[in-house]
């Protein structure tokens, strides 16, 4: 039994069930009664009753991610809870997958239930794919705060904590390219805006040292080692020159140390790699992995600082960015 | 402000201001009017109201872990999740740590909310260690039932899902011996039951075969590469014999590799590498890891689903076991 059963039974939007509930004046009485009629008929007993009984906030924080079982997605929901917990807030997590239905069906989900505010952990919730409706959040957004992780989205009582993603991977591709990388290629993992950024500082220093990527050096890509693995493996067999991997996930990266492995390529003196978000994969390799360290424990400690400043009435700024470091190890010259 | 501050302020225990929010009639009407006192004064609305006012379930089950950026922790979360989900229940994350104080805390914290029950992921909830009582599980199962995913306690309202660790390894270490190892080294990284039961099924392996393990052979080791790398190095440079690794979590079995690749100690042909849970560390070895299946989904959606049917008033056992398979990949002979 849920808003879901409400909305089918009397007829109308989810949206309407939740004005109702939340005593928005701006419904008809018969739409009122409508929705009314079908709650007691189901037996349903929403939880947003608490918050109409004068239980101003439950004191949670709805922490949405596409995946909790992701290294780095894991990494940022530990920190939110953890930050939430020490400011006494709770946190109810919900693990949506990457359909974009199933987000915006949890963010609906979310928006019913007694939480203060959102924090969309990662940046698969955003996309710059213009074919992809990013409006859901912009909805949710006038009910309550929502603070982005990783994302980006320009609207009203919405705040993003981002990482210079873009100024990242231009410095460290810069850098390979200054110690004599030729044909770096480039493994990217999602269209958001964090993605497209990565991407447009990997173009950007290419095209200031006056190179043109071959479109084979730029490959879009699942977060799986032997996907990386695969793909330099057909680039080799069909003799494409490449002498650096720049990978937005550690995983990609990993898939190319194995591929080196496999074809007796010498890292870091014939193929330098560098992975991102320094996690607990680089220090696996042989090998270790250099990888761009991009702050997950800072944005989830900033976003949820945010939040708490934001429900103390207090005005912050919509965008806020954090510099990410590249960790040097075994698999650079420099 | 919470129940500590009211419990402080009245000058009673957390479980009294509990009994009193819970209505429960076994309060004298001296220390219920000291605690409704105290809640006037601190202006404190506890989430429980929610449940005192009629609202029977909130469908809200908590998630205790110990830190859910650990690789393993996180999987079992994320599936407790997906599975609470299915269930039509919002999961309450609770990241405690691993200090017992902050566990018994957490979970007092937790009995005070709208939650129907509470999972428990990960084994370091019970410790098989003497000095540390685990009656505070026992004691908050008379509030709620309680479901361990890889943990045991006996109890009223306690379930019990686990991974029969000790046959896992029992087996692994038989199959160790039997393709000609002497003298394997154990990592194990907990005293928790689980940790306890894979040492177990260690020793007896070693004992069924006639052997009797040097006390350098057993080493607990907290869940870091560099640990385990370091303590076989040492072994190594005082030329103490040994021709095997098993370790109860992949962390240190990665550890081990890296050692055999730093000393050009050929794997498996002179150390075969085992490692526990199947984590995407296994993967990113070379060669890649031979590594014990503990089958951390199986165990997650099994805990869910029992604490559905207690939930539902149906009457389930109390100890439900899961086995665990050897996944064969390159650091062993078999």
């Amino acid at each position: 039994m849920n808003i879901y059963d409400v909305s089918k039974k009397a007829g109308v939007s989810i949206a309407t069930v939740s004005r109702v509930l939340n005593g928005n004046s701006n419904v008809s009485d018969k739409t009122r009664s409508k929705v009314l009629s079908a709650i007691k008929e189901l037996d349903y007993t929403p939880n947003i009753f608490a918050r109409g009984l004068g239980l101003n906030t439950m004191k949670t924080i709805g922490i949405m991610c596409t995946d909790s079982s992701d290294t780095y997605l894991a990494n940022a929901v530990y920190y939110a809870e953890q930050t939430l917990r020490s400011f006494g807030y709770d946190a109810l997590l919900c693990c949506t997958g990457n359909d974009y239905d199933n987000k915006r069906k949890y963010l609906s989900l979310l928006l019913s239930k007694r939480v203060d505010g959102i924090i969309l952990v990662g940046s698969q919730f955003v996309s710059s794919d213009p074919a992809i409706d990013n409006t859901y959040i912009i909805e949710a957004a006038s009910e309550m705060p929502i603070i982005l992780v990783n994302g980006y989205l320009d609207g009203e009582n919405i705040y993003c904590v981002m990482c210079d993603d873009r100024s990242a991977v231009y410095s460290s591709t810069a850098k390979l390219i200054e110690s004599g990388v030729k044909k770096p290629v480039y493994f990217y993992t999602s269209t958001s805006t964090s993605g497209m950024n990565k991407l447009q500082g990997f173009r950007d220093a290419l095209s200031d040292a006056g190179m043109t990527p071959d479109k084979k050096q730029l490959h879009l890509c699942t977060k799986n080692i032997s996907k990386a693995k695969d793909y330099l493996t057909a680039l080799y067999n069909e003799a494409f020159y490449f002498d650096a991997v720049l990978a937005s996930d550690d995983s990609l990266a990993v898939g190319a140390v194995k591929f080196a492995y496999e074809h007796s390529v010498k890292v870091p003196d014939e193929l330098q790699i560098i992975g991102y978000n320094n996690s607990v994969l680089a220090n696996c390799t042989e090998p270790e992995l250099s990888s761009i360290d991009s702050k997950v424990e800072q944005l989830s400690t900033t976003a949820v600082s945010l939040l708490m400043q934001v429900l103390s009435g207090n005005s912050v700024p919509k965008l806020n960015t954090v510099t990410a470091d590249l960790i040097k190890r075994k698999t650079t010259k420099f």
